[in-house]
Formats: C-alpha cells, sequence, structure tokens
C-alpha cells in the first residue's frame, strides 16, 4: 500500500495551480478531465506521493458540493492496493461501507472506490490501483 | 520533498487506532504525546509516508477546536524539507502567511512549521524537517 495522491477541492484550477506552484515549488505535469465525475485534476509530483487538485466542472459534482458547504480544502486522501477488488472485499468484511459496489474509472489511468467517511472517522478514503491490460 | 504524513483529528486514539488497523491492513507502530501542543498521536506506516492520528488532551488544543468545529477528519497534510529554515524563507518571500516565527519541536522528532490555510486554499500544510544532532 502506497499514499498515492491526496485531493484537494479548489474554486479555480487556474488559480490554484498557480499557488500551489509557489507552494510546492514545482509546477503541475499534467490536467485531465474526469467527464463522469464532473471535475477537472492536475497533478503534482511529490516523491512517491502526488497532490490533485479538483475543480468541478458542474454543480451536481461531489466536488462542487463539497466547496459549497465546506469551502476549500483536502477532499479525500487515495491509496494504491495491488488488488482493489481484493481490498474491497476484505474492507467489507471488515464492516465498512463502500461507495460504490464496483471499482469504477478515475482519473490518472486507474480503478478507484470510496470507502464512506461516516465509516473512517469522517475521512473520505479513495482507494486505486493502476488499470492493468485486462482490465482496460 | 516527501509527503511525510497526514494528520487526521479523531475523538478516540483507543477507537481510532482499531478502525485504521483494519481500514489499513496493519497496526501503528507507535504512540507519542506532544505536551507542548496538547496531543496524543499515533503513526501508521504507508510506503514512504505515515498517516498520524491526533487526539487532544486538552480543550485548548487546536486539535479539540477542529473537532468541535468540523468533526474528525483530515486535519492538515506535511511535508518533509530538506532545510525548513530556507523553505520557510522562500515560502515568506512568495506571500505565503506561516503561523510560527521560528520552527517548533513537534512529534517524531521533527521541526515544525505550519502554513495559514488562508494561505493554501484552506489547507493547513505542515513543512517539516527531522532534527539534526546540531539543531537537537
Amino acid at each position: 500500500m502506497r499514499l498515492e495522491h491526496i485531493g484537494i477541492a479548489v474554486r479555480s484550477l487556474e488559480d490554484s495551480n498557480e499557488l500551489f506552484e509557489k507552494l510546492l515549488g514545482r509546477p503541475h505535469y499534467k490536467i485531465e478531465e474526469v467527464a463522469s465525475e464532473y471535475v477537472k485534476t492536475s497533478f503534482f509530483k511529490i516523491g512517491e506521493s502526488k497532490v490533485e487538485l479538483l475543480e468541478a466542472t458542474s454543480p451536481d459534482s461531489a466536488i462542487a458540493k463539497y466547496v459549497a458547504k465546506r469551502g476549500e480544502g483536502i477532499h479525500h486522501v487515495a491509496f494504491e492496493v495491488e488488488d482493489i477488488h481484493a481490498e474491497m472485499e476484505r474492507l467489507r468484511s471488515e464492516g465498512f461501507t463502500l461507495l460504490n459496489e464496483q471499482p469504477k474509472r478515475g482519473a490518472d489511468n486507474k480503478l478507484v472506490c470510496f470507502v464512506h467517511p461516516k465509516s473512517a472517522n469522517g475521512v473520505l478514503i479513495e482507494l486505486c490501483q493502476e488499470v492493468r491490460e485486462e482490465e482496460g
């Protein structure tokens, strides 16, 4: 398991890219839109982890709702696992509530699944696994 | 720079240690009290990063105030830097507001400094640097 990234909800990707470029002392290395999640994202590499900034592209986006309710800030933390199906099964059997039944496609060529913050001390946890060819 | 840890504010370290042990599939490897900050912390290792759980030991603690206002959840993200004094100077010159003028002692044998969330998109950022002998 690896701390793959932290996801930060922002109002303006353009403004925040500039801010985090100064803060982290390096530029973002990619921008990617995930249409199915109504978000535009940018990524900064920090050692073996990343910082992902997320801007909503629709008021229906979970990010838009988060920012409206709590303001900008850390939205989730993502852990990379070897086998997301096995890890989802393990967490279900430990009593955790998962937000999706099956892994779904996320940004950055990943299969992702979220753990409900109510079952994880208020923390929205993403599990992610690199998409392998047979799952593409 | 390395994503050193994410800090999660919790109500009960005992309950949350049990919860995160199940969630992360591994036990915490240490518990440490930082009396000056009125917190008791526990640590889980995840690759080159850590998850730090923080429980307030006094109502005056920043963690107690955070939990009272927003509930349990991700409280801060910490980046390790080579030279915390130089990095503080760099961030000041970039216009960021620092919460302490000088580095202070944190948990886990670190010198730490916080960047005001108002200058960082609502994210409380900790800079940290391993204490070297001459700074001990």
